[in-house]
C-alpha cells in the first residue's frame, strides 16, 4: 500500500469518529465535497436516531440487493444482523469489512476482505437495511411482529413484474459517491452472510434522479427532466415526521423511527418517448423540460398552481399530467420521499437499450402513500404509455442504530 | 435552464477550441481535475491523428454498446457515419447532439437532443468507433478492404459465449467521469441511427480497470487486485508505435494510424474466490494483493524477474501464473493496451452477483498479439478456474479524424 488515500491507513482512525453528528449528515474528511453532493472522502456516520442513506443528501451512484434468507436458524439470522451492523460500522467508516482484511490472511484462511475497495476513502458510503414482508411467515416468529403497513403491494393495472426482481426477505441499499465501494459492500456483506441468505435480486443505479436535499442540484432522469424538484428535502424536518419516519403508535414498536422503502424497477420506453414532441413530452410531465418550472411559470420551484388555467381555458397543468396525479393535493396532503437511480442494463434483444428508473421511496404508510398514488397514475398518468413497471419490492427499514446496537435489535431483542 | 453548469450555456463555446491538444489529451475546463483523472468537466478533444478513448487516461465509468447496421444502402450508412461524427464532435464538447437540442423544438417535431445530459459538463467524455468483420461482407462492397488482421477470433479453451454478447457490425466505446454523459451519448448515437443500425448488446462498465497512465493510481479489480501496472502506459509513445497503432504496410491504408479493439465480457467468479487463502491468489495473480509488487518485490512498479526462485528453488513466480503467461517475454515481445472496466449486472439467479471484467484492449494486430496471449492464458492460467468469458468482440477502430472529416472517411472515401 503505496498510496497516501488508503482507506486503511488513512481512515481507519475514523471508527471512533463517525458518532459526532447524526445519522445521514455528512462529514467532510480529507477531501472536501465538490458542494453539490458529499465528495469521495466524505463520511456518512452510521449511528443515529434514523437509518443513514434516506434522508442523506442522494450520492451519485447505488447497488441495491434483495436477500433471501436460506437458513431455518432464527438464531443464525440474529448473528448475521450482528455482524452485518459490524462491518457496515467499519464499511462506512471506509475501514475494511473486518479487522483483519484483505491482505491480512495467513495460511490457508481467506482474506476477510474481498479487497477491491482498499485504496478508496469512505465516499459517502450509506448502507441501509429492510426487511420483507416474506420475513415474517413462520420461519423466525416473526408473524405477530408484522407491522399492518407491511401489507403487500397490490397488483396495479399494467404492472408486468418479473419474478427475478420481485421480493426478498432482506434488503441491503448501498449508496455512495464511488460505485466500487458501493458494490464492494454489498459483496461483502453477501459473503458474510454465506450459507445464510443468497442474492436473490440486484440493481446497480448509475445515477441519482432524485435531489433529497436543498443543497443539491436537480438531476435529470432518462426522458430529460428534472427529477426531485417537489420532493421532501432532508431539511423539511416537519415533513419527515409526517410522511417518512413511523411516529410511536403507527404500528409495533419496533418500527418506531423508521420507515417503509418501496422500490420498483421502471423500465422507460426511451425509443418511444424520444420520437414525441417537446410539447407533448411536457403536458405528460406538467413542467417544462429545460427550467423544470410547472407550465405557465419561469422558475422550477415556482409553487405548482393545480387550478391555473390558459387563455384557451384549459387547465395549464393536464388532467392527467404526472405531477397533477402524484401530487399532495391529489391525495389528500399525502407525500412521500422519492430517492430513485436512473439505470441502464443491456439491451433488450430488440435493438433497444434496457435503461429506465429504479424508482425507491420511503413512506410512513405505503397503504396511505405509494398505493394510492400508484394505483391512480397506473389508471390515468398520460407517462405510463412510456412505462413498464417490472420489479417491485416492498420493505420495513427499522430505525438508525446505536453503537453497539445491531439492524432489527427491537425486532429480534 | 437556471444553472451555470449548463452544457449548452457554458460549454456552447466549445466547439472551436477543441483541435487546440491532440485527441485524447485534456484539457482542464471550468473545473481542474482531481489529478488522477480528467475530472468531470475536462474535455478531450475528439480530433487529431488518433481516435480518443484509447491512450486517453481510463476515464471512471464506460458505456460500451455494438450495433447491426439495418440498412442495406451504403449511401445510407456513410450518411449515418458522418452524422454520428457531427454529433460527437458537439457532445464531446459538452453540447447537446444536434444544434436544435432538447428544449429548442416546437411544433410537432420531437426534439433533437434527449435532455439528460442538459446541465452537465463534457466530464472527459470520449467515443471511439469501431468496424466489426461482419460489416466486410457483401452488403456494403467493404470485402476488398477487410484487413488480415480483422480475422474472426478463433474459439478459445473453455470460453462460453452467449451469442446475445457477441459480434456486431459497429462499436462505439463511450468514457467518460459521469455515467449519465456516456449512456446520453450512446443514446442519442442510436437515435440518430433509428432505422439504420440496432443495438445489438451493450455493457455498462462501472469502475475503470486499468490505468493507462503514468498519471493515474492504480484501481483494483473485483478480485481485489491493482490492475494495469504493466500495462502500456500513454506516456511510452515508442510502445504504442509497436504495439498498438497500426503502421503504414501493415494492412489496407484505411487503418493506418487505427488500432484494433477486441472486447471480453469476464464473469469473475467471485464467490470461489474469496473462498481461498490470500497466498493462492496472490499465486495466481503472480504480484502481492495489497501493494501490487511482482513476488518477491517490494514496490508496485519494480520490473518482473520471471527467472528469480525462492530459497526452496522454486520460481517466485509459479509457472502458471496470470503475470508470467501474460507477459511480453512469453510472447516474443507482443504486449496489448488493456482499457477495461469492472461490471456488476444484477445477479445470476443461482444466488451470486453476475460480476466481473469487461476486458477491452486495443492491438496493432491481434493475431500476433491478444489471440496467441489468451490461448495461452486459456489453457494454462490458473486464474481461468475463477472466469468465464461470456461474450466476445473484435473492432477495427479507424484512425483520428481531422475537422470536417468523419468515422471512416478512408475505408468508404
Ligand atoms: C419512470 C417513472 C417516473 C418518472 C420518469 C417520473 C418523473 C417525474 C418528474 C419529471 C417529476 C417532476 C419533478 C419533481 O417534482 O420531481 C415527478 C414528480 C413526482 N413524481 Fe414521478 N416519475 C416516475 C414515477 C413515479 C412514481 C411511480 C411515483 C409514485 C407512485 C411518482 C411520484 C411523484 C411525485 C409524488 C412527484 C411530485 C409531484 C408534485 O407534488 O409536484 N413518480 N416525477
Ligand atoms: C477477469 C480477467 C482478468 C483479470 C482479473 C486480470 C488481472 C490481472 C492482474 C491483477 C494483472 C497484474 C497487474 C498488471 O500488470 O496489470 C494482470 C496483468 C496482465 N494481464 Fe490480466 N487479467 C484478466 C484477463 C486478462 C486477459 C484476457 C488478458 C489477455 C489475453 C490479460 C493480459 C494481461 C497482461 C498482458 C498483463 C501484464 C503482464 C505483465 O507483463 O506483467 N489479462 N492481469
Amino acid at each position: 500500500m503505496t498510496d497516501s488515500l488508503s482507506r486503511r491507513k488513512l481512515f481507519g482512525f475514523a471508527g471512533a469518529g463517525v458518532a459526532l453528528a447524526g445519522a445521514g449528515g455528512v462529514v467532510g474528511a480529507a477531501v472536501a465535497g465538490s458542494g453539490d453532493h458529499a465528495g469521495e472522502a466524505d463520511l456518512v456516520p452510521f449511528h443515529g436516531p434514523h437509518q443513514a442513506g434516506i434522508t442523506t443528501p442522494a450520492q451519485d451512484r447505488m447497488h441495491f440487493v434483495a436477500f433471501d434468507v436460506t437458513t431455518r436458524d432464527r438464531g443464525e439470522l440474529v448473528g448475521l444482523l450482528r455482524e452485518w451492523t459490524r462491518a457496515a460500522e467499519r464499511m462506512t467508516a471506509g475501514q475494511e469489512a473486518v479487522d483483519r482484511g484483505a491482505v491480512a490472511g495467513a495460511g490457508e484462511a481467506p482474506p476477510g476482505d474481498t479487497g477491491e475497495a482498499l485504496d478508496l476513502p469512505p465516499s459517502g458510503l450509506t448502507l441501509t437495511v429492510g426487511f420483507g414482508p416474506s420475513l415474517f411467515d413462520d420461519r423466525f416468529g416473526l408473524a405477530a411482529q408484522r407491522p399492518p403497513a407491511l401489507a403487500d403491494l397490490p397488483h396495479f393495472p399494467k404492472d408486468n413484474l418479473d419474478p427475478g426482481r420481485c421480493g426478498g426477505d432482506l434488503c441491503v441499499q448501498a449508496c455512495a459517491n464511488d460505485p466500487q465501494v458501493a458494490v464492494h459492500a454489498v459483496r461483502n456483506l453477501a459473503r458474510i452472510g454465506f450459507g445464510k441468505v443468497a442474492v436473490r435480486w440486484s440493481q446497480l443505479g448509475f445515477g441519482r434522479t432524485s435531489s433529497t436535499s436543498r443543497t443539491q442540484r436537480t438531476p435529470r432522469n432518462l426522458f430529460g427532466f428534472k427529477d426531485g424538484t417537489n420532493n421532501i428535502k432532508s431539511e423539511d424536518t416537519a415533513a419527515l415526521d409526517e410522511h417518512v419516519w413511523v411516529q410511536p403508535g403507527d404500528g409495533p414498536q419496533w418500527m418506531n423511527g423508521g420507515t417503509y422503502l418501496v422500490a420498483r424497477r421502471i423500465r422507460m420506453h426511451i425509443e418511444t418517448w424520444d420520437r414525441t414532441s417537446l410539447r407533448e413530452q411536457e403536458k405528460v410531465v406538467g413542467r417544462a423540460k429545460g427550467s423544470g418550472a410547472p407550465l405557465g411559470k419561469a422558475d422550477e420551484f415556482d409553487p405548482v398552481d393545480l387550478r391555473a388555467r390558459g387563455a384557451d381555458g384549459e387547465p395549464l397543468i393536464a388532467d392527467d399530467a404526472h405531477i397533477r396525479l402524484a401530487s399532495a393535493e391529489r391525495h389528500g396532503g399525502a407525500r412521500i420521499l422519492r430517492r430513485g437511480y436512473n439505470f441502464t442494463d443491456g439491451s433488450d434483444g430488440l435493438g433497444r437499450l434496457d435503461a429506465g428508473l429504479f424508482f425507491v421511496c420511503f413512506n410512513r404508510d405505503p397503504r396511505r402513500q405509494f398505493v394510492p398514488m400508484q394505483r391512480l397514475l397506473a389508471r390515468g398518468d398520460g407517462m405510463m404509455e412510456y412505462l413498464e413497471h417490472n420489479g417491485s419490492a416492498l420493505f420495513a427499514c427499522p430505525p438508525g442504530i446505536q453503537p453497539g446496537g445491531y439492524w432489527g435489535q427491537h425486532l429480534f431483542g
